[in-house]
């Protein structure tokens, strides 16, 4: 069992999950609200953190948490957790749970409401406490078991991002073997989010050397085993490395990320397409390469080599490749965004907190030639 | 300013010694022990210290820490310590100062003996608290300012390395300019000692790719900025980048090291020779990396991808050249030690804590050839 422990302690190996009981008992929660999805559920994950626990201890249950986090539903969870008594949160599912498990965490710490804490307007500093927070992914992808971020679609529409050191959860429970199970979709999207994440903060102006390390580390296990486990998710080695990848990738980007994301956050929270964050990464991923090539060769000649390619080759054209080998869709046109929808997302990128690290600046202009390449 | 904050909140740019006043306040220390040395003193770095402080505490000053520290000057330290009524420590120099800073910390927040708290029998749980530490290294190569270790040559002779992670200082400063002043065989010695950090680390078999990741980091600086600090130490890229690589190497080492570390600490603690610790590493190192080759192929291409060698290169050779091109000793005979003194040794290297977490086992019989080959 590796004992990781830089930001967040975390357990991580096939079977890592039986440490949640004890786990519970070391931050001395007696009665956690689990939160989780129906997709979850409806794998048999559920049951089996559940059943670890060997009764020893009542939990609240709640599996509403939509594909992408609203404030409705962290709403929802927050009146289960208080009207159940809770203590603590386990968030168990992919970032969508793990993101709502944090929100709760944040509501029964410091109150609320949410957009109080928006960092864009220094909202971190009225973080008072924070519930205790175990995370347990069952994807490989958002690291948000390690992260100090969580996503929240407001319910005013914005897409908004928290970011504080508090946020880390207190124990990250890392069991591969949660994700034996995934679908190769999910697995191939959940997977390309852990690549972006690799290379947004390597490419964040950001100085931290380690943090990128890191993401070359982990953009090294996802490139090479991602095709792996989307062709066979029981390939153990795919899996442990997909895991560990996406774990790196958030290690890495307490850099902050860069344009990807910003745009990816300002899709992601249209309502009627219910967008997925990694596969929206995934198809933005190319055009953001291109954007930013020419900015740091020595990053560009250190992701190739990371990604086992030759040290001049073009990176955009790798991910178009990979993205089409893993059967992602080829731009956001066939994901249903429209030209006519580019006015409406600028101003969400503009104003999201990843486009405060981008390695080359980018106004509403530029975004809107950004997201007309990306269709 | 790079602020990381991994294991320890690290300050990391031209400058930072400026902070040291306010992170005193923040850590609520009134009355700081500065643990240095003559060198240091010398050098006038103390009086940069000092004068940071600007008349805003009172400092007690230990500057007789040996080129080894002792118990004996550890609990002369501490003696000052108390009779000073101080309330933390200020570590500022190279390993020895900032270990036996370490040291005193421990004494002044658990009480003595310092031996009960020897990890190989289990000391670290005697550690109850530990009196709040600032790093401020004036070498690169130890990385003691973010790692959980220090080594203590003991008055029965035994150099025993302390390890704990409570051990790790509050507080790391690293300011490159603090060394801009260090003789070029000083250099290249700790310079040499951060390389063998990165490579033992890489090659323990504990699981941790984050810590890998940032060894490999750690090593691709170091190999590619050593000469040119050698050269000429006021290059302000190159100083930057092996203070930032010695930081990353005792990140990594939460791995744990390897022989090199184990057969170094055996020949350091021989007070008659006095033997530089970065040096014996440096000399050391070619050994041990012909002992290991075949263990990994793997983590070998990839050191010699960090190190920009060809991937099938032989990577003892390349540093036996690098060592000759940074005019180190070519090996431990030319230092001093001869054959008649391995029996000597060899216990020593068995008993080394780094003697754990060697890729290749090595007993008795082993290292009293390695010695011999090392000569």
């Amino acid at each position: 069992m590796a004992v990781l422990s830089y930001l967040t302690t975390t357990h991580f190996d096939f079977g890592a999950v039986r440490l949640l009981s004890k786990e519970l008992d070391r931050l001395g929660v007696r009665r956690p609200l689990v939160a989780t999805d129906e997709g979850v559920r409806a794998a048999g994950l559920l049951d089996t953190v559940l059943g670890s626990l060997a009764n020893s201890r009542d939990v609240a249950v709640f599996d509403g948490t939509p594909s992408n986090p609203t404030e409705a539903a962290t709403l929802a969870a927050f009146d289960l957790y208080q009207a159940a008594g809770c203590d603590g949160v386990v968030g168990l599912g992919g970032g969508s749970a793990m993101d709502l498990g944090k929100a709760v965490a944040l509501l029964a710490g410091s109150g609320g409401p949410l957009d109080r804490y928006d960092p864009l307007t220094g909202g971190g500093r009225y973080i008072a406490t924070v519930a205790p927070i175990i995370a347990i992914p069952t994807t490989s992808g958002t690291g948000s078991e390690v992260s100090v971020g969580f996503v929240i679609v407001m319910g005013d529409g914005r897409k908004l991002t928290f970011a504080s050191p508090k946020m880390i959860p207190r124990v990250a429970i890392c069991d591969p073997g949660l994700t034996f199970g995934m679908p190769p979709m999910l697995t191939a999207a959940t997977g390309m989010d852990a690549v972006t994440h690799c290379i947004e903060a390597i490419l964040s102006p950001v100085v931290n050397p380690p943090a990128e390390g890191i993401g070359y580390d982990g953009l090294r296990r996802a490139w090479r085993y991602l095709e792996a486990a989307v062709n066979n998710g029981a390939d153990r080695e795919a899996r442990w490395n997909m895991m560990m990848a996406s774990t790196e990738g958030a290690m890495a980007f307490v850099k902050g990320l860069g344009a990807v994301h910003s745009m990816s956050h300002a899709a992601g929270r249209l309502p009627t397409l219910k967008l997925h964050h990694g596969t929206l990464n995934a198809v933005i991923l190319p055009t953001i390469l291109r954007f930013n090539d020419g900015v740091s060769s020595e990053k560009y000649e250190r992701l190739a080599e990371a990604m086992s390619l030759p040290k001049d080759a073009d990176l955009a054209d790798a991910v178009i490749a990979r993205n089409r080998a893993l059967g992602l869709p080829s731009g956001l046109a066939s994901m249903g965004l429209t030209a006519g929808m580019i006015p409406d997302l600028v101003p969400h990128a503009v104003a999201d907190l990843s486009n405060r690290t981008t390695p080359r600046p980018a106004d509403a202009a530029v975004y809107a030639d950004l997201f007309a390449a990306a269709l």
